[in-house]
């Protein structure tokens, strides 16, 4: 095993033990909706997100321990969001990361609660409601805001709203890159950007790892959308050919697949570009660039 | 007007200033969400919830102004959390306020949509996220824990599940208290804390204001029930008789319609005690008082 897949390894485990940590345990009334945030959020999915906030994380000083909080907070708000958009109103899928998805493990209402409540949960995790005192109040006020701004109504939810309203139509590629970078690039540019803030950083390394976040932000979404066309059901996970189907503008409609394809090697480029930029940054600059080639060339 | 209306009126004129100010803009982009947010959060309610921060915020010696974030954070969750109930999976309802529901003016995704970002924004405005700087990162950090556990699997949301649960059950009177402790019970306490946050309270202050404030959690939810049988729809501005209709367990199911009154009267005594033994508290004790009043003899 490469030191990057051990790595890869270690913070998806001690995230999972995090997650673990930090939600109620599955007995805890009312057990149901307990045991369906359990089910929602652990055992499963490539946790980008926290190795996204891990890695930018050592390149900013803070130590593994002091990250966790962000990790779990990050990954809870990207499950919350899974669940909810698989729902009969919104996507309407039933399978994800290979299993039934909440709504048809569990009902509908119980998929919107559990949405709801790991919302709630991840920013009670930053505030540090169990007592936690590793990150200093102001740390932790800026986690908030963070995630805050990358989910809510022109982070993540907008991006989701422009996607509801897209479906038929044919977007401009900016209308298009405006929809990805609220829906998924904001999440994932928080990840970098919580990492950084849990340590300490220049303005001018703060500036480089933004790039860099933007740039894998944007990267993540074409490649999901190559993988909607190109790879089967087994091995995404979930439903695949859904854009299509769904009548979705995306890059591969708008582009085609090989212009698809080099844009997302492009992004790749301008993300390690940047990281060169940032001298210095040790581990964590290294463990960036795997994490934007792990990206662009996974096959789920 | 009494002095009271004339307070209540102001609080609920400020309360919507704050919303407003908090709420992105209608035409903000993605423009359909951020209307049908306002949609949902603006221009209606009794404000029961910035009442009561208030109130104990003039307790605790915080000024208006220093509570203007907590009482339109603690609304937006209250708002959030009517839209999900309402939808078709919850409730299925589709009146509120006097108005059609979010998912009969917009469609069943807005309001999924409108639900998830308005819970988002109500930790964004407690965290400071405009660069307000007129409470200590403390303070907001300690008002976003009191909010998200009010709020999530083991506050309101877990009350919902279980009030799920319970359709068509013969609870005892106990795991009725437990569910509704929980799922109207803890905003409105938390609304009465995070006003005491605000200020400055003695550790004797803060537990009378807190047994004040479980007993008006208790008696909100008792009269809501009387008022679901004896009140009309056009009254209530939102359905009435549901509660009967969809074979929910409520205090007048189980205690009858007199022995419920009953109850409310006590708990708005207890909540008056705690008040009595709360010395020195000035207007915002006299506010409480009143607000008690109101509460239990509420015709709406």
């Amino acid at each position: 095993m490469s030191g990057f897949d051990a790595w890869v390894n270690a913070i998806a485990a001690r995230t999972e033990t995090a997650l673990d940590h930090y939600l109620p345990p599955a007995d805890t009334v009312p057990a149901r909706l307990h045991e369906a945030m359990r089910y929602a959020a652990l055992g499963g999915g490539k946790r980008v997100r926290p190795l996204l906030v891990h890695a930018a994380g050592a390149v900013s000083g803070a130590t593994p321990a002091a990250l966790d909080a962000a990790a779990a907070a990050v990954e809870m708000i990207h499950a919350y969001s899974l669940v909810h958009d698989d729902m009969p109103c919104m996507d309407d899928d039933d399978l994800r990361r290979g299993r039934p998805t909440v709504h048809k493990a569990y009902d509908e209402a119980t998929a919107l609660l559990v949405g709801d409540a790991l919302q709630t949960q991840a920013f009670e995790v930053l505030a540090g409601g169990d007592g936690g005192t590793d990150l200093a109040a102001g740390v932790r006020l800026a986690l908030v805001v963070e995630l805050a701004q990358a989910s809510g109504s022109q982070g993540m939810a907008g991006g989701q709203a422009i996607d509801l309203q897209s479906v038929g139509l044919a977007l401009s590629r900016e209308a298009l890159e405006t929809m990805h970078r609220k829906k998924t690039g904001a999440l994932l540019r928080a990840s970098v950007r919580m990492g950084g803030l849990c340590g300490n950083l220049s303005g001018d390394a703060r500036g480089l790892l933004d790039r860099y976040a933007q740039a894998m932000g944007l990267a993540f979404q074409v490649v999901d959308d190559i993988l909607d066309v190109t790879a089967d059901t087994a091995t995404l996970g979930k439903t695949a050919g859904k854009d299509a189907a769904h009548d979705k503008p995306t890059y591969v409609s708008l582009l085609g697949l090989d212009e698809a394809r080099a844009l997302a090697g492009r992004l790749r480029d301008e993300a390690h570009a940047a990281l060169d930029a940032l001298a210095g940054s040790g581990d964590g600059g290294l463990r960036l660039r795997q994490l934007a080639d792990l990206i662009v060339l996974r096959t789920h």
